[in-house]
């Protein structure tokens, strides 16, 4: 394992009042030693840890600026290795000088997520919680922000652990059945087998499961809005925006369509996709179009679909095209708009609501706004029911595909235990089972998978 | 004097691998201990300053961020007054929640440059000092480092205090003279008046035109490069630029030309000003052209003048209109370009040094770089020269601005002593000289000059 001295600044790049480099491995403070010289002229390397030291940064026999010195001696650091964290002004020119100073004296920049690899692989924090670093920095919401914290602070991985070692207990015991197979002695209770891998399974099928809410509420939920052409589609995400008053704007990796747009309400990011209408047609640009709608409403969570309340004819046509494609799990709403140039928009719902029982209608007006809020409350409330029926959300792809791995691994041997299938058999499902969730905790890693793990993490983290 | 408690990020705004808030004001402490839980149980305020202590940031009842806290007491901090520094995840959610909290609890977001001017009027830091640290901060050159250092150091500050001082004592002496008047009793010794006022003159008068090169090498070295079209001017700015691999980029509020270009050499910035060809001419675009590249020369510390060496016949009134215009104590350069179409370049390079004994020739070719490394070497031996003639250079206009008026008060002082004016009005006159100095050191302020000063920091600072 690699424990030379990396260097490199925590803070966010460019100019501030302050800027932090972090210095970790084995030497870093004989290294710091050799750059700085502490205001009481006392020794780096002679100081307690994890006091503010003052001193000046040594460009030569030159001040480079004047700092705050950080100790930590391993294993009590975020690392595990002893490390420095060196507290200067923030301009560039200090940043750059330092890292060069740094790098003079032996050190070498740190590469992405660096620093978190090494707590890792130091046994600091298990594999999630480091994951949970990085989606933490990168939360925009409180929602997002709340389900890193959540991961960070153990999350699911402790369930895990416990259902690993337990897994692992009677495998070993199957195990041993094996070797002694020729002499047909039983170690393993095969009821105990069942009720553990029976238990094993519905939790990690829950967290896997907890994926299609985790992933939509970290990268926002998808919301198409469909219906007529001229039915006020484009007026209503504008009224949204509006009403939210929401910095709206696409965010890197998450548009598929140039006609997304991403709108936070109440602390949930929605990412709203305007369609063309849906119908019939011989044209071939709108024919397209209504692919696109098609697929918009395949991957929603939650489809408005927006009619004209003044003119309901294709109405019952429209809600049968979109019941048809709308994916499991996921809500429609209908929204009667135009309800600002009725009469009596109140005595149309209820018309409607009797003929539809078991739709929701909600009357507004895209234009003036009115209505809006019930819609806000809706959007805002299937989603937080969601969030209520699972308390720990996976967000993250990587545990998703292990979950779901571990999860067909504990199928199979449910089935061949139910099956009476032999001892070899059960051994390579129970080990494949426990590979998956070792991958999720860390303790089965590679190369490749910590590097495609910390390659999207900042330098410095 | 405003000592309520105020908080700001003082790291560079936006994603990093950790942020850090400083809240500062009586009362710091405890409203820090509100919105935080340490790991260990104990009471924030019951904690030692300068040790990093480990808790969570409360949001209520959840935890927003697993952070670093350190405390300073009154007066052992940059502000003075009581502080803490708080080191979170930088993630923009948790620095955006952070503040509101912080908010909530009572503090106030910090006006920008507010932290400093604390330090300032808590006797913390003399006000060029305060002023060095936004120089600091700004500073993107080796050199203008070097200068913000100086003055953060103490620089003319400890100086100008004891000249102060000196001026100080013989005025009082003036001035009780004065209340003595009608018994004609002499208190203080105009010789010694005399020696002190001379040396103050000395003194301040050497800073006042420190000024001319402390403002260019802070602001980048005004550089005109003049010649007859096609001598091959953008060519040669081109070249220049890619020589230092520098960043070529105009820096907001230096760039009085859409022609200028800031390139670094050696750690100096030198601000290039391409003119139109200099000439009599009759056509009216053309001679805006033409005063512009004259106010080019008049402001430039050093002129380039680009010749075409292989038709060098317009030479002669070129080098004539260009000294016309020089400013004392610029440098000019006459740049024999074209030298890769020639076949004896140094030959004609004899002759014309040998016709213009008092000027600098440098032969080159802008085009294939030949000969532009002497020429860079002379640009950085010009400035670095100057450099070394003055340790202490003046920097800030504001510094320049008081030190001229300064000088002025001294000036009439003298011319007042040599006629032998009465106490009355040198009294006066020292009492300017007083005046100015003490602006310069922050010993006189009004709330305008402190407004003026600190309007220009970032938040946090």
């Amino acid at each position: 394992m690699d424990n030379s001295v990396i260097c490199a600044f925590a803070t966010p790049p460019g100019r501030g009042a302050i800027a932090v480099a972090r210095v970790s491995g084995e030497g870093a403070i004989a290294l710091c030693e050799e750059i700085t010289r502490l205001r009481d002229g006392r020794k780096l390397s002679a100081c307690p840890a994890r006091a503010l030291l003052v001193g000046d940064i040594m460009d030569g026999e030159t001040c480079l600026d004047e700092a705050m010195i950080a100790l930590f001696r391993s294993p009590r650091s975020f690392t595990g290795e002893e490390s420095v964290e060196i507290s200067c002004h923030g301009s560039v020119y200090i940043q750059q000088r330092l890292l060069q100073l740094l790098v003079a004296a032996g050190a070498r920049i740190a590469s992405p997520g660096e620093f978190t690899r090494r707590a890792f692989l130091n046994g600091k924090i298990d594999l999630p919680r480091a994951e949970a670093v990085m989606d933490l920095v990168s939360a925009n919401t409180p929602v997002a922000h709340d389900m890193a914290m959540k991961q960070m602070r153990g999350g699911f991985s402790s369930g895990l652990e416990a259902l690993r070692e337990e897994l692992l207990r009677v495998a070993s015991l199957v195990e041993l059945e094996l070797d002694f197979a020729e002499e047909e002695v039983t170690f393993a209770d095969h009821h105990e087998l069942l009720a553990i891998a029976r238990h094993a399974r519905e939790v990690i099928v829950g967290l896997r499961d907890s994926f299609s809410l985790g992933n939509v509420l970290k990268n926002g939920v998808p919301a198409a809005i469909v219906g007529p052409p001229n039915a006020g589609k484009s007026t209503l995400l504008n009224t949204l925006a509006r009403e939210e008053r929401a910095i709206v704007s696409p965010r890197e990796g998450t548009t598929r369509d140039a006609i997304e747009e991403i709108i936070n309400i109440r602390g949930i990011d929605f990412r709203f996709i305007d369609t063309a209408g849906i119908r019939e047609t011989d044209d071939e640009i709108e024919a397209m179009g209504v692919e696109r709608a098609i697929a918009a409403i395949k991957r929603s969570r939650v489809v408005l679909l927006l009619v004209d309340a003044p003119r309901l004819s294709s109405f019952p046509c429209y809600r049968d095209r979109v019941r048809e494609h709308l994916s499991p799990g996921a809500s429609l709403v209908i929204l009667l708009n135009k309800i600002d140039v009725m009469d009596a928009p109140d005595t149309l719902a209820g018309e409607i609501r009797a003929l539809y029982p078991g739709e929701t209608f909600l009357p507004l007006s895209a234009r003036t706004g009115e209505g809006v809020d019930d819609l806000l409350h809706f959007l805002f409330s299937v989603v937080a029911t969601d969030m209520h029926v699972s308390p720990v959300l996976v967000s993250n792809a990587r545990h998703h595909e292990s979950l779901a791995r571990a999860a067909e691994s504990l199928d199979r041997l449910l089935e061949g235990l139910s099956s009476g299938l032999g001892g070899e058999l059960l051994s390579r499902d129970l080990r494949d089972a426990l590979h998956y969730i070792g991958e999720i905790t860390g303790e089965i890693t590679t190369r490749e998978i910590l590097g495609n793990i910390f390659k999207n993490f900042c330098i410095g983290k």
